[in-house]
């Protein structure tokens, strides 16, 4: 078999050329006016991604150190703290909540479903004291491949002062957000996601309403003070060693991402996924996510009565170098998830869902050769053709 | 002018093209076989540069990340902890001691100056409870180029139970060290320095002893959670995204780093640092480091009487594009740092003392033209060519 290995997970995702070239050079004084161009450049274009005007930092870090920093610089220890989850990644930024020391109250929805902003609006109701401190929740739950109503669930809180804090590490740039606009306190994002370049990056936008209550935010921290990471941001700088080679692939990415157009990218993702769905429902196969809040980053596929998940995944790695990821915790050889985020086109598609086909075969699914590559033809040809 | 900037700084080093070759690729499941492999290979190329059988872990993070992470693991809020700085970064290895709720103590040597062991040893012997848990101390001062003798500072503690946690981000591989021979606990170090791959990884080492005080150690953590990344390290994974790129360049480095060999790096840092600090005497400027605890790293030179370093620093970007680095706090405009640590040649020190004899001279300065470069190469033929 020739050929690299095509990642079709939910992150990270496959590489531009443009941003492989970009990076394939040598450093730059971290110090210099060279670096401070590149650092006020990237940050204003990852502000348009987020459409805010709001501060954004860059950390040297994977997604998951940018929600620690969401929680050592917004909770303080002892902060009641609503943490609204629907898989994995909801799990994991309440249990960082929990471990920095806040009284995290959890309200999890069954797994491929999303949060009911309604069932918010109700808990939030009955806090007549205030006394909840901040909202936790993801934007796209990357576990399932299933994304929450961010604007319906930040109207649920309304007046409420608990700030809302969202992980949008998978979400941002592939289903729909507006920080400014729907008045979202914290975002965080990372790069190895929608932005196209390697992991290593990881961004939180916050505003001034967070800003205040960071002021007075008693947990400890250091790598990840924000008020550190303003300071050195005034000067084109970060507080320590910034991870140079990546902000070059990032600035190539964000050129790209705003050549390309945000509304286009949406749009982009939004037709791989109902693209990869209608073929998959074509193959007789079911899907975790319900259509209304169905996930433009990834798929989640279970797999056929009686064949496993990671029999399916095993024949497309090993036959066509294809690796899909598989389902996480109770969902594991349940289901497995095709990624089509960020550098991922329809012509990929194609070819992916003819393996798929392949490997559900070889593992003894019964179905017509064909007929999901068909239907994910006939997609595009009424969406794009007609 | 044409060409890149020629990064002569103490870190982020100039990388070899293998290493950016390397790079250059598309990413690799990080939960698949492929990665797990590149995992454990770096991991164990790693133990040989610190000369450690113990346990290395690597962090998607910059340096400061990995000293971040030596406190939360190593050090409970209220305990008394020895922080011996002889510079910036031994100011914020205690600073980020003292934000995490350590009581710390703090023993200054002058800037310039390396940490005397007797002052250690005597400290030590008056805390008969035992109530010190650990000594941090700087290998390397990147601020001062500046090397502490790690083994006397060790051998100072004797049978004290504290644990001696070293950041040696600027000094593993360019100034002799040896974990295990030493009985160093907890180990410290970076990617953009002698491993000459961009900044973006930190390593964190640790023995078994170091390990038992994890076990019991009650400050937060999620991001740095040790125990958590030996979990996953088991498996072959890290227990969130990492910097995929950043392992690729590191693969490479070690494959040339272990075709050299560390002795014969040891050995050509060593001769960088003489052979630059005879070129700056000839050249009738001061040093800023006496000879016996001088960097290998790096050499800090007072600029002339009446000439700004920074001015220095100025001609030698503009007129040829070398960048070297500027003193900080109290020693900004005084000296100017010249690195030579990680893909740095005797070929290139030739031309960057030959360009900073013109910059001096151009900064008024007199001086005879060559006589920096003459004493160098002198050096070269002796050590060399006899």
């Amino acid at each position: 078999m020739i050929g690299d290995q095509f990642l079709l997970l939910p992150g990270p995702t496959p590489l531009p050329e443009r941003v492989v070239r970009a990076m394939s050079r040598q450093m730059v004084n971290h110090r210099g006016s060279e670096f401070k161009q590149i650092l006020i450049s990237v940050t204003e274009g990852i502000k348009k991604v987020y459409r805010t005007q709001n501060q954004v930092l860059i950390y040297p870090a994977s997604g998951t150190g940018a929600l620690e920093a969401a929680v050592v610089n917004f909770i303080s220890p002892g902060d009641k703290i609503l943490a609204i989850s629907i898989g994995v990644f909801g799990d994991r930024f309440a249990k960082i909540a929990g471990e920095f020391g806040a009284q995290v109250e959890k309200i999890d929805f069954p797994w491929g479903q999303c949060a009911d902003p309604q069932v918010i609006k109700d808990r939030i109701a009955q806090d007549k004291k205030n006394e909840i401190k901040a909202v936790l929740v993801t934007h796209n739950e990357t576990s399932t491949g299933v994304y929450n109503d961010i604007k319906a669930i930040r109207e649920a809180l309304g007046e409420h002062p608990a700030l809302i804090m969202v992980d949008a590490v998978s979400g941002l740039a592939t289903v729909d957000l507006k920080m400014d606009e729907w008045h979202l306190d914290v975002v965080v994002s990372g790069s190895q996601k929608a932005f196209m370049i390697p992991p290593g990056l990881s961004f939180l936008a916050f505003n001034e309403r967070a800003l205040k209550v960071h002021n007075k935010c008693k947990n400890p921290r250091y790598y990840w003070d924000v008020t550190s990471g303003l300071k050195y941001l005034e000067k084109g700088q970060n507080p320590y060693t910034p991870a140079i080679s990546l902000y070059f692939g990032l600035e190539e990415a964000l050129n790209m991402m705003l050549e390309e157009g945000l509304e286009r990218i949406l749009n982009r993702h939004r037709n791989y996924r109902d693209m990869v769905r209608e073929a998959v429902k074509a193959m007789g196969l079911e899907l975790l996510a319900p259509d209304h809040c169905a996930s433009c980053a990834l798929t989640s596929v279970r797999a056929p009565e009686g064949i496993g998940a990671n029999k399916i995944r095993q024949y497309i790695r090993e036959d066509f170098n294809i690796i899909l990821a598989g389902g996480q915790q109770t969902l594991d050889d349940v289901i497995f998830r095709i990624g089509h985020l960020g550098y991922v086109r329809e012509l990929d598609l194609f070819s992916v869902l003819a393996a798929l086909e392949l490997a559900l075969l070889k593992a003894g699914y019964q179905m017509e050769l064909g007929s999901g590559v068909k239907r994910a033809q006939e997609y595009l040809f009424n969406s794009y053709c007609k």
